[in-house]
């Protein structure tokens, strides 16, 4: 069974299968700084993954595009002071050509296991 | 057990892996525009998807890279025609530098649920 | 239950959840040629796959990040040298921006089935 959170005509906030979700985080705002960006797109992250059942501790993969490679360093700041530690997920970081708003500095996809009713 | 299907050297069209099935799909043609490119990519998309028994419906994340972002909106327009209302998947899209062909303009990467056999 | 392999701060080298395994791997090295930097990313993947109770037998889904698209014969023929004949995974190969550092040309994510303990 799939479980769609918010989908809407182009994309959902995330989709559960399995025990496993996929979400797609962007930026609130177009005109903010990177460490702002970042907050807001793990802000939103742990909002979504609250409502797939999941949580910081399970992450599994995430992918990391920057448009300015740059924001590196600031990125790790804000992502390291945010996650858990022991529970880093496998992490790729690419620097694209450009994301769907000119403003935004950062998107992350994540796949994460669904944590709730797991034994801890 | 996994289910490669038409593997040469390089990749497979597809892989099923206990109910899950990974898709990357490119267009046809290096000179069509990009409303054919995504038609091109979602039309092989349609074909690998019931291969592989999923299907529109069992979609759960697309990875879309564009070499220009000003296709979005075309995309978009396609994608969303395509898409049964209610299925989206979780989508990340970014703009590239560029990809294996310099005439192509989209290339997706999809995850998805088998959903045949499973009631609806 | 999520087995984390050589997590830091920021990323695991692996993560294996119901089966699957999710990894990510950079060159070694910021100076070597392309065709020794896609040589290491593969040589530490094998190693990573080993860890995680997988192989290159297992692989489902990778995405080739390069810096240059020029490289991708380079890329291919180090990759299909490496790939056991009949095991290819689906594979998206883009180029992007840039990588985390200067260097490297390639990086590449994996999504794999453990296979340890599956009968053949």
């Amino acid at each position: 069974m799939i479980q769609r959170i918010n989908p809407n005509r182009r994309y959902a906030d995330a989709v559960v299968h399995q025990g496993v979700v996929h979400i797609i985080e962007v930026p609130v705002s177009e005109t903010d700084d990177i460490r702002t960006q970042v907050r807001e797109v793990l802000g939103a992250l742990d909002a979504t993954l609250a409502l797939a059942g999941s949580g910081k501790d399970g992450l599994l993969m995430a992918n990391v595009y920057l448009t300015d490679m740059a924001d590196y360093d600031a990125l790790n700041e804000i992502w390291e002071a945010w996650l858990p530690p022991g529970q880093a997920p496998a992490r790729a970081c690419v620097q694209v050509a450009g994301l769907a708003r000119p403003g935004w500095k950062v998107e992350i996809a994540i796949t994460a296991a669904v944590t709730d009713g797991e034994a801890e």
